[in-house]
């Protein structure tokens, strides 16, 4: 075997139930680097703002590439809900791909390096994050007790060391953090160099805002919730694509009993965005999430929604009856989460009943 | 100031506000490694099992002594609440000790590396922690967004980013990890070598495994509510001394508004008790934790709970009500619960107004 092995690469981690979506505006040679650890899997592309523009991609690489025409196309009236000229237009490939697994990255990511100078094979972690269980109900204090090494220390509840089943993986940043404009702004010079080993879960009932820059999740559990928002041109906000989604898987797998982890792997984010232009884009966030959250903690899912889609329209009525009053912007959107559901399903036909019967879904 | 620095020590950072407390049956020789760093500090030293052995401290420390004598004499019939033949009765030290802070740590605890080889200072980590605010409220991804080179990140809501007084300071273990003991019968020879390099607040509404090889706390915030638990001779139970005293800590602070913070400092734990002698002491309680944990996870206090005694007192009530149909163990258990509140407002009278004062608490 040891003679055997250098000559045949070895089949990637599953290659075929794993997509890659990548939302850009120019030509992918951050592919090169990911050359190595993307070469085996299909890349969908989802090509915002100008659609007659075209995008390179590397030699190599199996892909499809939707831009706005097949975006409007595909959806007829419902491509509405898809935002332009804003990374959330990502969740059109969520929304097109047949895989099990989605992992989801921007273009000014590239390979990171562990703190041995090894690179960081971030999709080789993602998906053993996704297919180890997570631990919501209770902390371990050595981090994930799946890992390598580590285990449930004394105290643990035994009837829970089985877990529940990963629907998301939210991987880190070296480099340029993951910063709102007002901080970018007061620290233009601070860079993440901090490589933490860690990997956990975020406890039940508590949110997190969730970066959709390195971010891997189970699409057949979780994907119809992985929607990223109206952002964008013709939208009053940018920049809170993620973290709706964020907001929103978090409650629904709180609900239907499902875990979301957080931690490695990290990837080198390249690139700091416009401060000023960011500003622009979240300044009626950094208002409105002072009443969206509270509204997060406390919304409630009923036990009849049984499935993700489900769930995800009981969440459109709240946001639209208690968000809606904050501002109209709100309104639109729980309209645009409706949509999203329609199209997901019309695209996914099989998909709510799958929902409903995968990974032994536990509503409260 | 260069050349003047390498000759004056300098002075240790809350050197007059912390105490050092260690319960023992052994000579403290572990102390010897411990010297650069504690020498400074008061420490108070619990005397486990037999009151005629002598305990030998090294010299150069400053140091007082209580054997059951001792406790029995300063608290006469309360010294029931006290432990004896367990760790759990270094919560004696924590009522003896007039200090803001305290510092405890077992005798087979010594200083750890971090991966640069540097020997950690522990106790100054655990003043950090202590010293600045944890956020129960929302998770940020980048861990403790007060230490060095790191923050807030994109999302989290800017009302929350004040934080709130931090309680308690939980730290790891390298070499040797907490682990019950069927895991210690199952990975007998599993250690810990993951440095993970992370602070991070534990979410309001979760509960944790509290471990008190390693831990420190602000007394004059939460001093009353660290009661360790009947334990060790003549009780059916040892080794949840730490946990009991973990979860009710956790309940309260979530009650008060307080934060607690897991992660570093590491120590070396270099010894693995008995497995055998431990799955004895244990497997009650591997029993009733399955109970203990709905328990905390479901108990109110009221609004009228404005002091950790009030609340304490509360939560006994609830103990004797809840989980008295258990075993009988946890009536008494109630009861002595009771019997450390009263023993902890004699030997310091004036706690109970400073507690309701203190720390702008927020009852819910």
């Amino acid at each position: 075997m040891a003679g055997f092995s250098a000559a045949v690469k070895p089949t990637p981690i599953l290659k075929d139930e794993l997509d890659i979506v990548i939302p850009t505006i120019r030509n992918l040679d951050f592919l090169e680097m990911w050359r190595p650890f993307f070469e085996g899997y299909h890349l969908i592309i989802v090509q915002d703002g100008d659609p007659s523009k075209t995008i390179k991609v590397p030699e190599g690489f199996d892909y499809e590439l939707y831009n706005r025409n097949d975006i409007n196309r595909i959806l007829g009236p419902k491509a509405s809900c898809i935002s332009f000229k804003d990374s959330a237009c990502r969740c059109f490939g969520f929304m097109v791909s047949k895989k099990k697994y989605i992992y989801t990255i921007d273009d000014d990511c590239f390979v990171a390096k562990d703190p041995t100078g090894a690179q960081i094979n971030a999709l080789e972690q993602h998906i053993k994050n996704l297919l180890s269980p997570s631990t919501p109900h209770f902390f371990n204090t050595l981090y994930d007790p799946y890992r390598e090494g580590a285990d449930f220390v004394r105290g643990y509840p035994f009837s829970l060391r089985e877990g529940v089943a990963t629907a998301v993986s939210h991987g880190l940043w070296m480099n340029i953090p993951d910063y709102d404009a007002p901080t970018q702004l007061v620290k233009p010079l601070e860079r993440n160099t901090r490589y933490v080993d860690a990997v956990m879960t975020i406890p039940k009932g508590t949110l997190f805002p969730m970066c959709g820059m390195n971010l891997a999740f189970n699409r057949e559990l979780v994907g119809p919730a992985l929607y990223f928002g109206l952002m964008g041109d013709g939208q009053p906000i940018g920049r809170y694509d993620d973290m709706w989604a964020g907001w929103c898987v978090k409650v629904i797998c709180d609900h239907m009993g499902w875990g979301i982890k957080t931690g490695l792997p990290y990837i080198w984010h390249s690139k700091a965005s416009n401060p000023f232009v960011n500003l622009k884009k979240e300044y009626k966030g950094i208002f409105w999430q002072e009443e969206i959250i509270p509204f997060f903690q406390s919304v409630k899912i009923s036990k009849d929604a049984t499935s993700v889609q489900k769930c995800y329209i009981e969440l459109s009525k709240e946001v639209k009856e208690k968000l809606g009053k904050v501002d109209p912007y709100f309104d639109k959107l729980a309209d645009a989460m409706v949509t999203w559901i329609e199209a997901w399903d019309e695209l996914n036909p099989s998909s709510a009943e799958k929902t409903a019967a995968n990974g032994t879904a536990k509503a409260k």
